[in-house]
């Protein structure tokens, strides 16, 4: 802690003094204690993100599922399984001058998970019964009290990613969404690179492919932007 | 190759001259480009078998599935996804004088994975409708022509440990399981040690717990004595 107070009291650039949540990577929902769908998502982004903020001075809590591109330095790192368990740690992260959600939350969990193996029987299938998870994204936009002042979304698209990205923005009520297609042949799912769109009250703005940590720079610069000098 | 020569050609120990088949890790099975279902594996116990056998002269295909940890130094590695790409290296592994299926094989797929990220509506939810995947132990076990002469299999299960085990060896056909207890308050899972009970026609012998490298170590031992000496 008095590391922390050190480095937060050293702490210079565009974000000094700001304090933003960062969330990352997938979240695994369980079937039974041996098995789980999960999202596609090595957290690279997310990690970039994480690190270009704290590069600018931020305060960063960065809340991750079980990604695998490790956390980056200079941040605190809460770890989460769940969507259910990344919506309480965003939570509890708050108050903060914006969020970023990065991470690929899981829009579904199984309702009722199995506390046993689910045994493989002759000419029997399993049938998995699906509840809707909580939408952090939504719910932070939504927020009367401790709504961040800059909410960003990402999606994360195969098909229509303008449209799609765009509809998703109004629907959630973030503040802006990136959008990208992750489409297989892309090669952008687990790739160093990224080809995005920022949508905000100012429109479309489509940033050429360029590699995930400059993605990330470049955003946090328009983070820092968009927040503008503190005021002391 | 050269050097692959080389290395057989100073291949010493009791397994020098054998080629062994190891899978290893979780398989992942799509719903759709962006989501799919996987097993809790951390490829721990697989790459540390590989690791034992390739250290007694073995030459050792591992077919892996995305694994959190490494593939051994000194084998082949084959990296699959699916049950049916892991099914399908196994089998181009083959002819081999032994086979170790310590993977966590997803017994089921979706049947039809969809083409696009299947979209989160208001009101509705998904269904999977499920298809058995191919069973790589009893397909091995059963070949007629080329099975190894020595076939063992894993059991990770949370309950009824030993039944469950004794009762899978005899349905899959197969000489050996090594058995062990993966309920979450064991810790085994994605931890460093493992118990397991090694179940043959000799009965279920059940060994301390150990690290997951000393059972590996143990293991590879009593395969290089079930295989004795290559005849030359």
């Amino acid at each position: 802690e008095i590391v922390d107070a050190i480095g937060k009291a050293l702490a210079s650039g565009p974000l000094a003094g700001r304090r933003i949540v960062v969330t990352s990577g997938p979240t695994h929902e369980p079937i039974d204690p041996v098995r789980y769908i999960a999202n596609r998502s090595s957290g690279a982004q997310g990690a970039a993100l994480g690190d270009a903020l704290a590069g600018l001075g931020a305060e960063v809590i960065f809340v991750t599922g079980p990604a695998e591109v490790p956390p980056p330095k200079g941040v605190k790192v809460v770890k989460v399984d769940t969507a259910a368990e990344m919506r309480a740690a965003v939570m509890d992260a708050l108050p903060a001058d914006a969020a970023v959600f990065a991470a690929a939350v899981a829009d579904w969990r199984v309702e009722q998970p199995a506390t046993g193996k689910i045994k493989k029987t002759p000419d029997s299938l399993p049938t998995l019964q699906f509840a809707e998870n909580p939408d952090i994204l939504a719910d932070v936009s939504a927020l009367r009290e401790g709504r961040p002042g800059l909410v960003v979304g990402f999606a994360a698209e195969t098909d229509d990613v303008l449209a799609n990205a765009t509809a998703k923005r109004a629907r959630k009520g973030c503040d802006w969404i990136v959008a990208n297609d992750v489409s297989p042949a892309t090669g952008i799912m687990g790739g160093q690179e990224n080809m995005v769109t920022l949508i905000s009250d100012d429109g479309a703005d489509a940033w050429p492919r360029m590699g995930k940590d400059q993605v990330a720079r470049k955003l946090a610069a328009k983070i820092a932007e968009a927040l503008g000098p503190v005021s002391r």
